[in-house]
């Protein structure tokens, strides 16, 4: 049996140890363009901050040698043939290319950041966040280069917390977000004044405005962007975050299904529509539990969990196979002294799901009223009508919130409605770690009464 | 219908104010011995170390108009003919007593704290806390009197809490602990070295003896504890803090039946042995989940919704009953910088129950590794053997323990395995609220290894 898996982020070095763990005589290859695998992407922010040096990775000499797995950085897979079970490798330390024929393949090939699209984009100062050489290259230019400004192209996860990296640098940071608020594909919008609160606070600009173009000096250095509403903001870096688009090119050559979403399409084994392909990972769609539907939900967790379930079944030689048991949907961002996080569906995708749903808000705060230290606390919670199932919660507060967050997740697999939370999920009770009613039953106790 | 509501503390007010809510028709009178309703009486803590000057409280004027409620404070049932329906009240301002006549009751009796019965216990700087008036009486008595050195009897949530509210006096203190450690009701003893370290860097005496005697001086005021091993320590205030036992001498005379805990025993109604008698709140037994175990479980929330789904079936008048869902056995100490958290069976309530019960305790943090501001994490897990099923968990930490140990509640109440949580509970990831394989998960991954 030879196993060879492509990409070696996350899904994929979880993947392929899993396959030898389950198989110890299979022959297993991880493939990897660049000269890192398992690496920590999710700590960017540190190292553009220079709180941190480099991003956590593992060597592939240990990865290798602790797991029984042939480990090829630097070797690009430029085409699949699932007929004949072929790879077409380039070795780019060698300048060489070559054939392989494997039994099966784990497709762990993840996303890619996302472009603007403008003249500009490729000028000397400009980044995008993605890899370990990428959060290199941002940190040396912060490190070396005279810059005073920075404008962060995007107000999702990745463009907060950049922004707050820059920040705490002492550089002015600017976020240009055309939606006119950060996170709006996380939070409601009647949750946005703490986070714009907190962004004035950190003296951050927030613009509702997008880059049209970014212009450079004589050496090819960017200095200043243009938006659409005609603005020249002067910087000396600027930080493209607008979102990732999953990498297709190799699984759409290979004649390989794509969902919706523009990812790879996989049934909840994590099978594509080839026989002997399963896909993983940051490019691979799942189901949300929730509502059914088919999303990508690029985070790590999720992303090994796949590569795991993938793994199971390329190795697997009989009995029953493994199942992915999909996401809810759970997020988190920790930036400008909030916790902002949300579980399974927003008000939006309820709609897009056919969904009838009923939102409550709440303002509480994380710990009793009389106890020192705590802080003020949101809560939004969504529910079906008539059933009063609940369907999602944002949680945002300076402490507790994604915790609190979390507790939805499990409640969300089960089905549980409005009322179960606020009734019968008796929740430990001290003052220092909530109210007697925390927000959070507060919240579902309302729903219960509002989606009846 | 006249309905009396039998104590005012936490499951009374909320019973009776559930009951003129869902029957405004109904004359619904709440009898309360003290001076005082809905006490939070969690706050003792705050009162004692001075942070806070009274217990908060909601006037019984505000509670009756607010609620349209006949709210009676220092009045105290003496009786109760179930036969009849006929309770005796002592109206202790005028000194008076009285019979009145009800259709149904509600036992909201609480509980009282348990006295150690020695020698000395009735002496002036000795308290026990439960009520308002104790909470005043430790407060004055450490404003005004020489106070050095307090011993605390008990190591228990509220030993532990009153032996801080000590030392943020600046107070000496001593905990007399039996067990020899601090909550070991609560904490496996695997999980005890880091409280006890919290507690010597604080500079808590923690012995392993009981007070056998107190001694007093010529005015009758406490002056030093003996113990059991003849240690005499020199003090100003005792702290009694053993336990609590429920209020039950009302029932009892009453003919209504108790409990192997020595509780009132109810359904799941939370209807007594008397037709027309439901009971709520600290002194009604409750089923755990896990094991369906009758058990006593005097935490806020739990006595408000007792005292709800009493109040429900005390007034209705059709449709079907209401119930309690009981309770997972969730509970929580913060104290010298450490969240002590825990939820559902211990080892020994696991073997009480005739559960082979498999254990794993993994170390962790509470951020990923290389996020500023971790803190070590301690996640101990508990699964039937065979099935692995979840029977329990304890988390303990400086941030984030209590609200992961809220995770397991739902987790629980669903009857999830450890595999569950550890494959298919996809938690929300963002590196400053935990590691991408939280704690949590990695204790259920061994876990459902060990329990296979």
């Amino acid at each position: 049996m030879r196993l060879a898996v492509i990409g070696g982020l996350a899904a994929g070095p979880a993947a392929a140890a899993e396959a030898k763990r389950r198989d110890p005589a299979a022959e297993v290859v991880l493939f990897e363009a660049s000269a890192f695998v398992s690496v920590g992407a999710c700590e960017t922010r540190l190292v553009a901050a220079g709180v941190l040096d480099d991003l956590p990775s593992i060597p592939a000499e240990t990865l290798a040698s602790t797991r029984g797995l042939d480990v090829r950085t630097r070797h690009r897979v430029d085409a699949l043939d699932v007929r004949t079970g072929t790879l077409t490798v380039e070795a780019m330390d060698h300048g060489s290319r070559y054939t392989d024929r494997f039994d099966r393949f784990i497709l762990a090939t993840g996303a890619r950041a996302r472009r603007l699209g403008i003249a500009g984009e490729d000028a000397h100062g400009v980044f995008a966040l993605r890899s370990k050489e990428d959060a290199h290259a941002l940190r040396d230019w912060l490190d070396t280069e005279p810059v005073r400004h920075v404008v962060v192209a995007g107000a999702g996860p990745v463009g907060v917390e950049l922004a707050e990296a820059v920040r705490l640098r002492g550089l002015r940071a600017t976020i240009l977000a055309p939606e006119g608020r950060a996170l709006a594909g996380l939070l409601h919008a009647d949750l946005g004044a703490p986070l714009a609160s907190a962004l004035r606070a950190a003296g951050v600009a927030l613009r509702a405005e997008r880059a049209i173009e970014i212009l450079t000096n004589a050496a090819g250095r960017v200095r200043a962007v243009r938006t659409d509403r005609g603005e020249l903001i002067g910087c000396q870096a600027v930080i493209v975050a607008v979102g990732i688009e999953p990498r297709t090119e190799l699984a759409r050559a290979a004649g390989i299904r794509l969902g919706a979403t523009g990812g790879l399409a996989a049934d909840d084994q994590m099978r594509t529509s080839a026989r002997t392909v399963w896909a993983c990972g940051d490019g691979a769609e799942v189901r949300r539990v929730v509502d059914g539907a088919s999303v990508l939900w690029p985070v790590a967790p999720v992303a090994r969990q796949t590569g795991r379930v993938a793994a199971r079944n390329a190795v697997r030689r009989g009995g029953p196979p493994a199942t992915f048991a999909g996401v809810t949907g759970a997020a988190a961002v920790v930036a400008f002294g909030l916790e902002l996080a949300a579980v399974g569906l927003s008000e939006r995708d309820a709609a897009f799901a056919g969904l009838d749903a009923v939102a409550v808000q709440v303002a509480g705060r994380s710990r009793s009223s009389v106890t020192p230290g705590g802080h003020p606390l949101w809560v939004r919670l969504l529910a079906e009508r008539g059933s009063g199932r609940l369907l999602g919660g944002q949680v945002m507060g300076a402490e507790g919130a994604a915790w609190r967050a979390n507790v939805l997740v499990p409640l969300l697999r089960a089905r549980a409605t409005a009322r179960d939370l606020a009734e019968d999920t008796d929740l430990l009770y001290t003052p220092p770690v909530g109210p007697a009613v925390d927000p959070l039953r507060v919240a579902a106790a309302r729903l219960a009464a509002a989606a009846r």
